[in-house]
């Protein structure tokens, strides 16, 4: 627990002043996030293992198509597409490759950099304020769900994928999740007459514990317990981001269909 | 070989007209296939079979927001990303769904749809001409692999995949596709000065064979022989648009990125 602690001070402490600088400070954040990620994300897949070349191929093609020419959403497009046909490719030449396993290598890679894509849309666009309401709905969920869950977890929410998971506990991470987000956004004056951004807040706390709960599926599926060792006491990079990778997403989405 | 001339015989003549009148005619062509295609890339998932509920949630995503709303990016672009999400959504729920399993039906409807609304896009803005150069250099590549194949095969290509593709055959695949496409388009007076061009056919009998390649790979991975029986003497009909889907993504990328 001790180190656990330590370790979160120290990810604050080199996070948060990036979050509030923005600019390079950002993107240089989320270009390290990324190539920590897309190492996790293949490493992870033992039995075959996947081979070294696929690591700067996944890693290059999305800092350079997807990632950081934000504006240009059909350069975005072809990369992606492009992307896949060398996947492809390699998956012909790459005897160890199967069709699912280069397709969880396609998925993963466009679920982590959609997520890292919002993330620095949220920043750059709707400014810090933004983030932080996203990490309240985000991470005041999980904590939520794992004090509602401790005191007065009882019934089982899908034991096949999150064995100590349960029903009293998500509910507790819906309520604490939506009280702090929308109170900060309060706060903030962002609530005149905006039932749509309360709605998206409280949307966010079911998607935040989905985000959970697939990394947990992924994690079973290749039978690991954490993704890495990368951040002692919480496991890995991937462990710390998968429901912010899929509630930037959500987040985004409700932003810009409804022009908050 | 009589049966599948016949079936040859009924496609052309219901592709064909549609291809010609262009508008609602492919359009509905597109949908057709597209339902098609859906079908067999679930219904050979077998062990454990893929649900009911999934194959009107493939289709819908991609009619609504990325094959009709052809020139909304943007909105195919966050359709691709919320199909994502509800397809993870549903491998919580749904037990019979790994992981895997669920990367493979995002990454082929991906690519089917990709595909599908390239072809849409090039009979639209570019004319029924250049559908029939992508057919040239496509089912060109096809038959002179074919042909040369059985007159000069010696040496095999990809045994793992493909155990009768040798790599006499996928020379005269290039030759052949090349010669066609090439020609068509120098009678059509589009290559004056226009080496890029005469390239793009050079890679699409390439990237012909890739296409094969991958679909035979996807058909060896599940254990089946054809994606279906829809098509008497031909197999399914993603049997018969394997190389064209590739292509269609690869021939229109060259066209957009330089202007041609």
């Amino acid at each position: 627990m001790k180190e656990r602690i330590i370790t979160a001070i120290c990810l604050m402490l080199v996070a948060v002043p990036c979050v509030i600088f923005g600019g390079y400070y950002f993107k240089g954040l989320i270009g390290v996030i990324l190539a920590l990620a897309v190492y996790e994300m293949l490493h992870i897949c033992t039995r075959p293992k996947i081979k070294m070349y696929l690591y700067p191929i996944v890693c290059g093609f999305f800092i350079y198509g997807f990632l950081f020419d934000q504006d240009d959403l059909f350069l975005a497009s072809y990369g992606i597409l492009i992307y896949l046909i060398v996947l492809f490719g390699a998956t012909i030449f790459d005897d160890t490759l199967t069709i699912e396993r280069t397709s969880y290598i396609f998925t993963m890679g466009v679920l982590i950099c959609a997520g890292l894509h919002a993330l620095m849309s949220l920043r750059d666009v709707y400014g810090f304020q933004y983030i932080l309401l996203l990490a309240l709905a985000t991470y005041g969920s999980d904590t939520g769900a794992y004090f509602a869950g401790v005191f007065f977890g009882k019934h089982k929410l899908i034991p096949r994928l999150s064995p100590k998971k349960t029903i009293e506990g998500s509910i507790g991470g819906v309520l604490l999740g939506t009280l702090l987000s929308v109170g900060y956004a309060s706060y903030l004056g962002l609530l005149e007459n905006n039932v749509i951004l309360i709605a998206a807040f409280f949307v966010l706390t079911f998607t935040s514990q989905i985000g959970d709960l697939v990394f947990s599926a992924v994690k079973r599926h290749f039978g690991v317990k954490d993704y890495s060792n990368l951040l002692p006491g919480h496991g890995g990079i991937l462990d710390r981001i998968d429901s912010i990778l899929f509630n930037a997403i959500v987040f985004s989405f409700f932003l810009v269909m409804v022009r908050l």
